[in-house]
């Protein structure tokens, strides 16, 4: 099944049901008028959104033209979005780029953060910020969205509360994170707004791609027009979903609705950082590791962060070249404060 | 005007109007049908709750009795729960007791956490953890609500922001923390569940204690029955709400209903680190200040940190000794996973 949240000038936008093509969509306000009420009451949702799918799909429900730039994120704003790093070649990476060495438990153990969850933005929506001295870096990922997770959950059982998939922007400024970071408290102004796919999906919808909490797809960046990474979401990612949900459950509960993310996809290459993609490699989802990879090879950076005006989309296809979420596409852009 | 949510099986519970002596309430359901939809509509709905606010005191509403028991936290899950360490003593007297030197920035540029919001337990509610091996302490913090705020605004503009106010029990594992800490994204699994107190009030209630953006009176935490803390919440906060909610804003707009906390009030005393209350002192908002001043004096701690049976109540009176806020009032329990 597949979900967006088109904007109707609300703050949680309204429910559709979008067809596996993602040509078509169809109101399921009778069902659930937000993706939060449906998440709510999921038991009970989910048969009836799955039958409304069913119908669309098979032409007894016509439905309208789908637009994915009309699209909210699928939850406009959400009451939790925590943020692993399961991709350790990643944090390796950015670690090495401000000089810091990987902790060894960082292997057994997961980084999670905690985010901002309030201001979400959409898919097809500009990146606002007041500076692009900042170091505005995207970062491409997974994330999944829970019904109401016990805490102290093990892993095993947190799998069966996965019920939706997301890609995430994980928009960050990489000139606020090392003062943020050393202040111990962690990232805050240096994580502005996230964004989310036009598309939520049930798991069912990878198909044999959702094995063992992962998605075996390639993750596909795309930078001002040019492929920017492909990297395998299903390889080296070394804590699986089930595994980040149990780890974000076990000192609380988790509310329906809970998004928790992979953190930026990143593989190595025989070992090694991987290449970038105009030399054959399978390029990065952020632009903190090819920076890093430069600075290795040449002793400094050469390609910049995103500056007002810089592009970034970030898409998952199936291996028929079918688009399964939807296309997150975003211009940065200067905000200037109105008040 | 003062306001609380009603447990009522929802997730979300119920809005209703507190009268200003705590004694009775009325549905607000008419005007809202809960505190976000109020705050998500701020402008509109503030005028009608405060008619109605002056109706139940001046009794042309009668109302029913108001019981604290059956209070939800005010939001009982929320899009943004951002706490602060305003009362920088507090911030020095931890990070002694890890060992960490205060960098001299942090009387500058507020120190501040991105707290989990999906999951707020009740001001009457146990707090079930599955260990208290984990060093369970409270910290006695007070917080702002605030509607729609934009990015990158001025304290000065922030603070016509600030809509509501409460207190928070800040549930903190400290057991969990240098091991979270050392990791470098700040808290997660050491801060579980928060809890807010029974009522939310809007500043003006606090008359001539509402000064300069902060609360100028006495912050009340009880453990075990015995008063553990009374510091002035006015004295000592080096950076007041607004400049708290202009940090947070920095590089993301706050949506309406976020939470902005203080952090721990703590007081110095001529200087130093205040003295217990048993010992004529102001005494502390939480277990780790107490626990370093006796590590200070005598070499090691003495008090231990909350097990399963202890309990913890928080409240703020007014200068003829009434509540403001209602009292939190928290027996820490054994979670058991039944799932």
């Amino acid at each position: 099944m597949k979900l967006a949240t088109l904007k109707d000038g609300s703050r949680d936008g309204r429910l559709v049901i979008v067809s596996k093509d993602l040509t078509r969509c169809v109101a399921a306000a009778d069902i659930a008028a937000t993706l939060q009420k449906a998440l709510d009451n999921w038991t009970v949702a989910e048969p009836q959104l799955q039958a409304l799918y069913n119908e669309l799909n098979n032409g007894a429900v016509s439905g309208e033209p789908f637009d994915e730039t009309a699209c909210e994120s699928p939850l406009p704003r959400a009451y939790q979005w925590a943020d692993g790093s399961a991709y350790v070649n990643h944090v390796e990476l950015v670690r090495k780029a401000r000089g810091a060495e990987l902790p060894e438990s960082f292997w057994t153990d997961p980084l999670m953060y905690q985010g901002g969850s309030d201001s979400f933005i959409g898919p097809r929506d500009q990146i606002p910020l007041p500076s692009d001295d900042w170091g505005i870096d995207f970062e491409a990922e997974i994330a999944v969205i829970t019904d109401d997770v016990p805490m102290a959950i093990t892993p095993e059982k947190a799998a069966g509360h996965i019920k939706l998939l997301m890609l995430v922007n994980d928009v960050s400024l990489r000139g606020l994170i090392p003062g943020e970071l050393a202040k111990g408290f962690g990232f805050f102004q240096s994580k502005p707004s996230s964004a989310f796919s036009p598309v939520a999906i049930t798991p069912d919808e990878l198909g044999d791609a959702w094995i063992d909490g992962k998605v075996d797809l390639p993750l596909l960046s795309t930078l001002n027009g040019d492929l920017f990474g492909k990297p395998e979401a299903g390889v080296d990612m070394t804590f699986n979903f089930p595994t980040l949900v149990a780890h974000a459950a076990k000192s609380r509960p988790l509310g329906a609705g809970a998004i928790i993310g992979s953190g930026t996809v990143s593989n190595k290459e025989n070992g090694d950082p991987g290449r970038p993609v105009k030399e054959g490699g399978l390029g990065y989802s952020c632009i903190a590791e090819i920076r890093m990879i430069e600075t290795i090879q040449n002793g400094s950076p050469e390609t910049s962060f995103m500056k007002f005006g810089d592009r970034i989309s970030i898409e998952m296809k199936d291996k028929a070249g079918q688009s399964i979420f939807g296309r997150i596409d975003q211009e940065v852009v200067k905000y200037i404060n109105a008040e």
